[in-house]
């Protein structure tokens, strides 16, 4: 298989960001080349996990075709919400936990769940391939799960969410992930943040 | 949850009757009150396959809104494949070999897969679920994967069918899966079929 990119949808938040690493890594694992990268620029939240676990920030696209011929989507399906030249690649896989709204001209991998965060199912991805999780990896699954369902408090949270977060939280060496989630969601709404205001 | 309806496509074939029977099969030992419907009339090379195995036709529908709020697909994903009211129910999972044409109002279960069968998707789903197979729905399995690979000759066909079809076979209790698939491909192929000219 040819070189392809995975990405989330357009104004990353910390899933987006966060399935298309873990989503690369997992390729990587069983044998595929796939780079992550993003279409748009981390958010102070994003930005707050990618430190604290250690991790780059996925460069930013805005076009796919000059690069592969084919893409994975994460954490979204719908055209707008893609990589502009969507219509010019192959999209081979979805992984999405959003409505659908989708057009292929030919059949592919697509796994959607009516749950509360796209990572929890490259989660069970992980476990399904029996590819070992990195302590960042599971960080940034940890992450994103508390980010989409605010703490296991959504109205999306499955228990899916709920027995993967202290798995992960182990994993990734957080003692305790409420406070963590805490300070997480804090940097993600500090509206102080240099960055933000440069 | 309340009943669900599942059913294949119109016009259907051998895949589309023996995935939404292989399917309620497996909702229901998993709790779930599903009952496999059938868009159709079911064609020579499914009655063979049903007479083989002692397994009834589902029943035929054309609105599902009289009797369920929702419904699974399986064997397709596009609105004009499927049954007549498709728009008053929700689709609550697909699962489908198929290109995508595909909208819903929220998250759903969707699992396609770029293979040959949808039944060998559906086959793997017992394995995952540690569900045990009875050798009735074994032979629908085999009969779909002959039907839709053409006895594996097709160029769909992949290692999922490739590895399904030994498996299945011994559990149906066919011993030789190459006479059984060229008798059930012929007899789909019996113009002379009574029923065919009644
Ligand atoms: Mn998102
Ligand atoms: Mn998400
Ligand atoms: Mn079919
Ligand atoms: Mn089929």
């Amino acid at each position: 298989m040819s070189k392809e990119l995975v990405f989330g949808h357009k104004n990353p938040d910390t899933d987006a960001i966060s399935c298309a690493i873990e989503y690369a890594y997992l390729a990587n694992k069983l044998g595929d080349e796939v780079e992550a990268v993003a279409l748009g620029k981390t958010n102070n939240e994003t930005n707050f996990v990618l430190n604290r676990f250690n991790v780059k920030a996925p460069r930013v696209i805005t076009k796919a075709k000059p690069e592969v011929d084919s893409v994975v989507l994460v954490d979204h399906n719908e055209a707008i919400q893609s990589v502009d030249d969507l219509a010019d690649v192959t999209v081979t896989s979805v992984i999405d936990h959003h409505k659908i709204n989708f057009t292929s001209a030919q059949p592919l991998f697509y796994r959607a769940e009516p749950i509360g965060c796209c990572s929890t199912i490259i989660y069970k991805m992980y476990l399904e391939n029996n590819v070992e999780i990195p302590s960042n990896i599971a960080g940034l699954m940890l992450s994103s799960i508390i980010s989409d369902t605010l703490l296991l408090k959504s109205p999306t949270t499955t228990d899916d969410e709920r027995k993967a977060v202290p798995a992960l939280a182990k994993i990734a060496g957080i003692d305790d992930y409420e406070a963590y989630g805490i300070e997480m969601l804090k940097a993600g709404s500090d509206v102080n943040d240099r960055s933000a205001t440069d």
